[in-house]
């Protein structure tokens, strides 16, 4: 009943937006050339990505096809909607940015309406699209095991949108910063310096093509997962349905609210509202659930709050942090790093406290639903996080065509806070999905007990602890290679004086595929051997590793990005062009690839560990 | 009978050493001068540290008097003999380093063996020390069980003396590069520069000092670990102290081969000599133990090579990132971290084979012997360590005097290597000697299993696995408190154009002692506190997840950090103050924290968590 509810009015909801949209302005000849050239960007890249993807994705639904016909189809669907979520995505962000700038120059509101309505069409496409498939996949199997092709399909396509994806926007952003910024002297998107457009860029094919892919991917693992515990249970499999259900219906009621006037309110509000709402029709709906639902929504809200305070220019961690830039590069560069390292915290208490309490009133399922609960409110979140990609754009879209970009400005560092408050449900909803597979695991493997005292329990530990650092290396590398060769480029292109906008976009084009097909190709092997060479009974200590080493990296690395690239805005205010602010700008270019590429697909990459574990359980 | 000789020999070769030594020429007045200075500087920091650390010894020693009498007085001596064993160490070095420079005018080789036998009279200091005190205590007591008190002392005061010393020289050697290199373009070790005394101090201190009471920490804690096992299986206690003999008796045999005229076949040699030797020698005295001590030794042999390879000149990581350089600072600190994450691979595989094989073939004794057997080793890699700083120090002086320092230099560099080499032993040795104090821990509180699917214990894995972030953070950011004030005087020493040596040098004190306060009682508190809450039975669960979490943590940093310091080392060679070697010394500084302050200190915090585990234990 209510997830048919859902569906009527997301539907309705996409229907009237596309109308309402397609009547925006789209403002002047200059917007409209610039929004193109970002809009070819970033198709060209994801059409690169797609067609090898889609070899790959054939490939390997041939060879499950060989072990299980069933899993090939959930696999294939999977991966395939998984495409379809980040291509959505996209689409609607690279169409908003140019009318959020036209619009902001009527008032910061209406661009804030048209970046945050075009987020949430957005995600609720990408929850739409999961929910719908897992009803119809489940109906046809009618065994929720089944569907772990469907995640496995949907985790594997995400984690290489967000690596690709993470490594074009990081080394993009990275080399127009390092060529642009520190050697030029020049301001942030200028249209003088040549690697600008594939920066644009960058934040759709990066930040919202691999943050869609992403969400679809969260939803659906934890879902199919917590469906499997209640078929094991012989539990209504309708209830973590229900759950996002209630999600996704929360995501209209914030629309009411974004209405309000002061920005700051209006998408934190939104945030609080739904989190309300999603309690309130959860207690009605879902009572004999509600201490879990509770216990995954306060935590959630309460690690996000804990990122805005570790990330945000408002508190003293950040200060400090901009601070330190006055006596020297390195000295700005460690306090990030210490700043990122303590900010492990409250995270570490918040989910421990969440693990403990949610067992302890529903035992694994109680884990399974808290991690559900978490993502619920989740549409909203990456609604303000695309949000803030879209703003980026459009700011970048008025300083390159030469308008007033006060109100972008304004909508683009609120975007920043939404965004670091999402990483915070993202990493705490991965970890808290991990236990849940783990869970699942434990229940189809048959294990009773994962012991510490036997000693490949404990080396498997190692080695799992072991793979985050190993893929953040990877991926690190890649940026760093990535950047090298457009900051190469754009530095001939200063020579020779002719700016040509495209070729960076080629080369990151080019580059960030390569890598992104060698760094995820090369774990995938790694976790595959691992389970061959020391069998499937130290696989479940080999994810408790995993999760663990993978927790606190990934938030290490997103907050002390984070905190580094608000310290930097901070500089920028008043100091531009100093000597403190390329001290802080070096600190933002070691804190961005952390931030938004290393650290998020991080928690894709346990998830698709614990997936690829399960399936060696039951593919024997 | 070995342990008598080694006794002997050890005594025999510390007089006749310090009668050889006293015959060397300390070269002019100038040399003598700035070598006074160093000395008075290292004694007064030491000073100050001592005061306090005697004071909360005492302390301490009286809480725990109200527990138990005899752990009263093995805390006391463990506490008391290392702080000997670290300003004997100090006082071997800093006297050392005016000789050497004097012989490396005739010679590499006559510096080389003066600074190698100084340092050979710290670590054989250090471990007789310990071994005869072990006897003593273990003949009085008669329950080794009693001796983890000893151990506990050791460790605490290590932590404390890495600590302080570990944020004296670091934040002196930052900020001497961050104003003399980046800002004023002069020389390392430049007299012009107010902050080198410092610098050269933070050498003693910081590198000397506390590695030597960091190894003393290290035998003490593995060789009780190993008896409490032994004695619980009713089997001969000597057996780690004979290895220890041997190691002792292979550190005397590797003087032999130092005296090669190819300093590296000398340094690298009298490491490869010495592991056969104790190998030989094991296998007559201890044949039945054979295999673990082979497993610990080829373990740690293979894990320090791999760190030279990671972090050498010479080799394609370390070339990569100084290649970085030239694309800018922010490329080179990424370039450095992702090495340092890289190269935990093989230190990973090593070290999880040691575990697995080592058990195959003598259980929980197997991984405690192995554990001691890579310490045997230490008395070479350790003298070669202080090597390294000794002839830091001599480099500097021949500097600050205006000698040549050619002959000098090359030592320098090869120091590096060692002390590359000496960290792989000291964090894989940890890392066995952590999981010996786990299995003591899980005999002495008799628990049969650590179970993850306990959800308490999942719990106390990620808490334990947060402690070396937390704590990595703490000192991270005290290296950068203390080098913003040391910048700040120094900056004002180059307008005023004074130069006041000292005034860094007690800045740097004061800030560095107070930091080691404040960073060491913070985590002892936290790991006694989730003692009390979470009960002791979910304790190795949190230690197993320390100890991972530290291991990966402190490779990293060591490797990250060692790699960027060389990285700045090749870019010297023929970019001195180019924007490149700017660039590189940017990554040097962020690095170098990592490296010598957080890294080696977490080696000791993961001890000393598993022995506060076990006094909650064994005070129930």
């Amino acid at each position: 009943m209510i997830i048919s509810i859902a569906f009527v009015v997301s539907i309705l909801f996409l229907v009237v937006f596309n109308f309402w949209i397609s009547k925006k302005s789209s403002g002047s000849k200059a917007m409209k050339d610039f929004s193109l050239k970002i809009r070819e960007g970033s198709k060209a890249f994801l059409r690169e990505e797609y067609k090898i993807l889609f070899v790959l994705i054939l490939v390997l639904t041939l060879v499950i096809l060989y072990f299980s016909s069933a899993f090939a189809i959930t696999f294939f669907s999977g991966a395939f909607f998984s495409l379809i979520a980040g291509r959505v995505g996209m689409n609607a962000a690279t169409k908003a940015n140019v009318f959020t700038t036209e619009a902001c120059k009527k008032s910061v509101n209406s661009g804030l309406k048209i970046a945050y309505l075009s987020g949430l069409k957005a995600s609720i496409f990408a929850m739409v699209l999961g929910l719908f498939a897992i009803i119809v996949l489940q109906s046809v199997f009618g065994d929720p095991k089944i569907l772990y092709g469907f995640a496995f399909g949907a985790s594997l396509v995400a984690l290489f949108m967000r690596v690709g994806g993470g490594i074009f926007t990081k080394s993009a952003d990275l080399s127009a910063d390092l060529t642009g910024k520190i050697e030029k002297g020049l301001p942030e998107d200028s249209p003088k310096n040549p690697a600008v457009i594939a920066d644009l860029v960058g934040d759709n094919v990066g930040d919202v093509a691999g943050m869609s892919s992403d969400l679809f991917e969260s939803y659906v693992a934890s879902i199919i997962a917590t469906m499997v515990m209640l078929f094991a249970l012989g539990l209504d499999l309708n209830v973590p349905l229900i759950l996002v259900s209630i999600g996704i219906i929360s995501c209209l009621v914030s629309i009411l609210v974004v209405q309000h006037k002061n920005s700051n309110v209006a998408i934190l509000g939104s945030l609080l509202v739904s989190g309300v709402f999603i309690l309130g029709l959860s207690y009605l709906l879902l009572f004999s659930y509600i201490l879990p639902i509770l216990y995954g929504l306060v935590g959630g809200i309460l690690i996000g709050f804990s990122v805005f305070y570790f990330t945000s220019s408002k508190f003293s961690p950040t200060r400090n942090i901009a601070k330190a830039a006055e006596s020297g590069a390195a000295l700005n560069v460690l306090a990030g790093l210490s700043n990122g390292l303590l900010s492990t915290v409250i995270p570490i208490i918040v989910i421990s406290l969440v693990m403990v309490l949610s067992y302890s009133s529903l035992e694994l399922l109680g884990i399974a639903i808290s991690a559900v609960s978490m993502l619920s409110i989740m549409g909203v979140v990456l609604a303000s996080t695309i949000f803030g990609s879209i703003t980026d754009n459009a700011s970048g879209i008025a300083e390159l065509s030469k308008k007033s970009k006060v109100n972008c400005s304004k909508l683009d560092s609120l975007g920043n806070t939404t965004a670091a408050i999402g990483k915070g449900f993202t990493i705490s909803s991965a970890a808290l999905t991990v236990l849940t597979l783990l869970a699942s695991f434990i229940l189809i493997a048959e294990v009773d007990v994962i012991d510490l005292l036997n000693v490949k329990n404990m080396a498997a530990l190692f080695v799992g602890g072991f793979i985050p650092f190993f893929f953040s290396s990877l991926v690190i590398s890649a940026v760093g290679k990535t950047s090298s060769k457009i900051v190469t480029n754009v530095r001939s292109q200063f020579r020779s004086k002719k700016l040509d906008y495209l070729t960076p976009v080629r080369i990151a084009t080019k580059s960030s595929i390569y890598y992104m097909m060698i760094s995820v190709s090369f774990v995938v092997v790694l976790v595959v051997l691992v389970g061959l060479l020391l069998g499937v009974s130290v696989l479940g200590s080999l994810i408790a590793g995993a999760v663990v080493s993978s927790f606190l990296l990934s938030i290490f690395m997103a907050n002390a990005g984070g905190s580094l690239d608000n310290a930097k805005k901070l500089v920028e205010v008043d100091r531009y062009g100093t000597k403190v602010h390329k001290n802080s700008v070096v600190g933002d270019g070691v804190g961005d690839p952390l931030k938004d590429c290393s650290g998020p697909a991080l928690n894709i990459l346990i998830k698709l560990i614990a997936i690829i574990s399960l399936l060696f359980v039951i593919f024997g």
